[in-house]
């Protein structure tokens, strides 16, 4: 007999493996049992275009969840997309209760609870739903604001400096950090850096197995942000590892300054499917992020080190006194290696 | 019956309790157990020129000490300063085993543990060396080198930032973290600032608590390097709170620079009975004591702020590339309130 409880910490853990290869759609889980409690179906939502975790769950399950609960982390959906609506799936195969943590935020999607109460089909929603919402953050703070969910990623010494005053900057961070932002890329649908970075470090911004050098299957798309296009004819970033959009003005839109406009390119990100952005910088890039109040999380890679010259890690994020400083809360503080990385969120500004 | 790891730790807890009140001397704390092993004194040195610990056990062992044995941070003195040797006072209480973490390193106090072998009492050392060095480091340190055991303490953003573009920069951190400033600075013997954060912020540099502003009973030192002089007349460094120095290069003595030299500073503050130094910058005083390799533990204050502008925490290190960066490693990282406060020891050089 396992609880509901039990069933969608399942289902968040399932839900979970999808991280990256999911958008444009959610990452979901969902754990089926049987009229008796017991585990039958499991599945979760791997790829877009791919079966629903609640279809995978089913298939495993056949004739056993008539009767059964499906305990899934958002609401079953209503809508024929490239794959049937869940919940008259739910239905057809005789499920008679669902738990549900997180209601669906889409308009096209919503209302498959509704669906599934006119059917007869008890409904329960709201069991573990910070946890899901956490782990949804970048799906459903993407669906909700329109634009994709912005992690800024940067190294740094503990003095703040990305770079040495000669302009060297490799490698500030252990080992064990860059392979942890290899695994950061991996969970999401786009890398963008400044232009002023591709020129001062050529990098190629792929996600990369550390140890052999060799390229993961999944590859985010790679952007530039160059309002003018000077990204070298021979950068590495234009190589075929990944698909590459160099993000340029003229094509985008440009801000008063005549830079990009960056909260049209994340809508242009957003409708080309992209929900999670890992801005890698560099220091400028980043600053106009934030002044626009883009960022939604920032990960720092901290190296116990001191340059006490060189480039600061953040320029031009548009404060000039100390009660105007952006304000975060630390989420997690962690050793990577010799490193520290802290997780912090941006505080929302009061109205 | 305890044994003598226990009776050690113990010993340990003592000692910290005289940390900042004992300098010249190191702390020093002491357990005496019966010849049946049950602890019968505690003591522990509290103050300079107030009995060492081994006098404080014994005064409240008595006749209940003889047989027994001494378990102590470190080597009983030898040497009749401004109290009398402590092995002999052991010899005469009838000890007959003494165990001791530490050695004692200086040449004048050292040898009590061959005192007490030729009296045939039976001497162990080593027991717990580790922690005990570690919470003696200050003084260890010290005089190891002959100058004073400096901590430089900062207070920075994520970015690394001491001040805002207009200069403004209370407060950086949080009131649990300030109140945790007012505990390093009760652990030290002198407090050093530049001359460039007097003239900015005014400080007054004192232990207080920051509840309601009541200052503490022992002040550290206040010292200002302060090339020519400039530090104004009624700056509040020179109120009548704790004594205050204002350590110019005609008094010290003037680097190639026509700076204070800081080696000579630590030597005179070393000379007037200072181990524990807690330099709190700014940025250009931290440089240069950076630069010159007079920094042994730094603890950061780093705020859940960015600013993108303003004055970085770390100036003048004398490092140009990312090669020669200044290396630590981290040993401690905490939240205090909303802030984070990392604890770093410098790296040696390799020779
Ligand atoms: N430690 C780290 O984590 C890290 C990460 C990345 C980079 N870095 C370092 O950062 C350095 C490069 O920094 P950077 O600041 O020069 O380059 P950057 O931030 O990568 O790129 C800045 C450029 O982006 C373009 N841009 C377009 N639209 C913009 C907008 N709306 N707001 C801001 N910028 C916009 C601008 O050039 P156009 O106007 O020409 O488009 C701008 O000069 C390198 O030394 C690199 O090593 C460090
Ligand atoms: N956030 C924090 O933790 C924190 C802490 C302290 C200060 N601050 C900020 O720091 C700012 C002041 O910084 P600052 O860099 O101008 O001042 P500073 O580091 O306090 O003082 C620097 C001055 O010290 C004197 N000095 C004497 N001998 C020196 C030597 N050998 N090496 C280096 N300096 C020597 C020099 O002036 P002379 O040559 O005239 O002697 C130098 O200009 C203020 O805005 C303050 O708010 C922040």
């Amino acid at each position: 007999m396992v609880s509901d409880d039990e069933a969608m910490s399942r289902a968040i853990a399932l839900a979970a493996r999808g991280l990256g290869t999911t958008s444009p759609n959610p990452v979901v889980g969902c754990v089926l049992l049987s009229a008796e409690g017991e585990v039958v179906g499991e599945g979760f939502h791997a790829y877009a275009g791919g079966p629903h975790a609640e279809i995978v769950a089913l298939a495993q399950a056949g004739e056993r969840a008539r009767g059964g609960t499906a305990v899934v982390t958002l609401e079953p959906c209503n809508h024929t997309g490239r794959t049937g609506p869940c919940a008259r799936a739910l239905i057809n195969a005789g499920i008679v209760r669902v738990v549900i943590a997180v209601d669906d935020p889409t308009p096209v999607a919503a209302g498959g609870a509704a669906t599934l109460r006119e059917a007869g089909v008890r409904v329960e929603t709201g069991v573990r739903r910070a946890e899901v919402e956490e782990g949804n953050v970048a799906w459903l703070t993407a669906v909700r604001r329109g634009r994709p969910y912005v992690t800024w990623k940067y190294a740094a010494t503990l003095d703040g400096r990305s770079a040495a005053a000669d302009g060297t900057s490799q490698w500030i961070t252990s080992p064990p950090a860059r392979a942890d932002v290899h695994k950061l890329r991996s969970s999401v649908d786009a890398i963008v850096a400044g232009v002023g970075t591709i020129i001062a470090d050529d990098p190629q911004l792929t996600v990369r197995d550390l140890r052999d050098g060799s390229l993961a299957i999944k590859q985010p798309w790679r952007v530039v942000v160059d309002s003018s296009g000077r990204t070298p004819v021979t950068a590495r970033i234009r190589d075929q590892a990944a698909p590459t959009w160099i993000a340029t003005a003229a094509e985008v839109g440009a801000g008063p300054d005549g830079r990009v406009d960056l909260a049209a390119l994340l809508g242009e990100l957003y409708a080309r499917g992209v929900r999670a952005v890992l801005l890698e910088g560099g220091p400028t890039l980043a600053g106009g992020f934030l002044a626009a109040g883009l960022v939604d999380k920032v990960v720092g890679y901290i190296a116990p080190k001191m340059l006490g010259a060189g480039q600061p890690s953040l320029v031009g994020a548009g404060v000039t006194t100390i009660a105007e400083a952006i304000e975060l809360d630390l989420t997690d503080i962690a050793r990577v290696g010799p490193d520290l990385r802290f997780t912090a969120s941006l505080r929302a500004k009061e109205a």
